[in-house]
């Protein structure tokens, strides 16, 4: 199964690297290609959640790009001076530490109005209004974050789980997944968005690990895993590839 | 007439004065407020050619209202000290000079997504595909005008005619005209941009006063109002409040 997911992300990279940008953005493509980088995890997961029911993922890589453009987006402008001041991403310096604060202010915006249109390639606007409720909690989890003093948890959910959520719940809209069968795809969602934070803070040392030490955090994503794969196991689909994920999410190392 | 665009201006002033803003965004609300400022030319005109077909303007309201907040995105974050380093905005501080960087960066972001949800609010994903368009347009517009160099009229239709042919169109859309019938009204925004741009560079003594001094500009604009009225002509609805319209953008002081 862990071939099945390289394959999954296979689909991602080549269609990432084929898309074709807007024209009208002109020599803003190199900028937005630059932040097109990463693991690939949420357009992945939107893809797993398209095999588990059984639907074309082809015809889900739309809706995974748009969710990993989304995440693209927020980390550049998140990376700005005016706010985390990263010169660095993914050991390569970040859009604006290359091309220019202008450039990277526009070049997130590109990023989300394109994901935008990739959502609404799709008869159904319901993809996108997913995303866009995804992207306004991002937006206002990072201003929360700015201003400092919100719960933990409300913060992860704002700036993580909601586009985790998004990946599962973008791919179910595009198969056309009636919403009558979405309630435990969403449960597992959350789950997973929660596991893959506090990860992210063990992995960091900061966030729940600051809170409540490392060994606890530890516990808390274990936790979250378990509970990640009893929702899987309520839910009527072929889940063994989101297993994986699962797993994989809790023992990552990077 | 000039009364029905003056109600027309009060149903977006009350739409937006109390559109609720996602809960989410939580502390930006009052830079997103801040921002939308403005005449209300463009959901106005959205709003007139919902008049003009028979539909219910009520019903055009979020359409009227997505155009709008579109804009604002726009100065907001042309306005930021990487890219224009504007202070000041309709003779009040700019959102950044208020409120600073970061969160006029996040106001901005806060527009364009509050944008897509009220344009995906309708049933038909056309509303927002039409916004999408005109927002990536605008975005490719803004790096060109950064770079210099670029031809006057296409710098022109991609940061001002773009979002004026979608406050038209949007307003199709969203009253479900069937697209067969979107050509003459298509070409009547383009004049309209047009229009509206070379006033907009007379009042400023800039853009195509440079290029071809003060009066040719007038008459370039007196030729695109000309054209406006012809392309109505030529459109079986009641085009009296867009007449209306483009003889005020021609006649305009502010």
């Amino acid at each position: 199964m862990q071939q099945r997911v390289e394959q999954l992300r296979a689909l991602v990279e080549a269609y990432l690297a084929e898309l074709a940008l807007t024209p009208e953005l002109g020599t803003l493509e190199p900028a937005v290609r630059h932040a097109l980088g990463g693991k690939r995890i949420r357009p992945v997961l939107c893809l797993a959640t398209g095999d588990a029911i059984g639907a074309r993922v082809e015809d889900l890589l739309p809706a995974a790009a748009a969710v990993e453009l989304v995440h693209s987006f927020s980390l550049v402008h998140d990376d700005l001076p005016a706010l985390d001041d990263d010169r660095e991403r993914r050991g390569a310096p970040s859009v604006w530490a290359h091309y220019g604060e202008a450039t990277a202010i526009l070049a997130g915006d590109a990023l989300v109005a394109e994901a935008f249109r990739l959502a609404l390639t799709y008869p159904t606007p319901a993809v996108a209004r997913e995303l866009v409720d995804a992207t306004l909690a991002m937006i206002g989890g990072q201003q929360m974050d700015l201003e400092g003093g919100a719960p933990l948890d409300r913060l992860h959910s704002l700036k993580t789980g909601a586009l985790f959520s998004a990946s599962v719940m973008c791919g179910l809209w595009a198969a056309e997944v009636p919403s009558s069968q979405h309630g435990p795809w969403r449960a597992f969602a959350g789950e997973l968005g929660l596991l893959f934070q506090i990860v992210d803070d063990v992995l960091d040392g900061d966030g729940y690990v600051l809170d409540v030490g490392e060994d606890a955090a530890r516990r808390l994503a274990d936790e979250a895993a378990e509970r990640a794969h009893a929702r899987l196991a309520e839910i009527d689909a072929d889940t063994v590839v989101l297993e994986e994920i699962v797993g994989a999410l809790a023992v990552r190392s990077t």
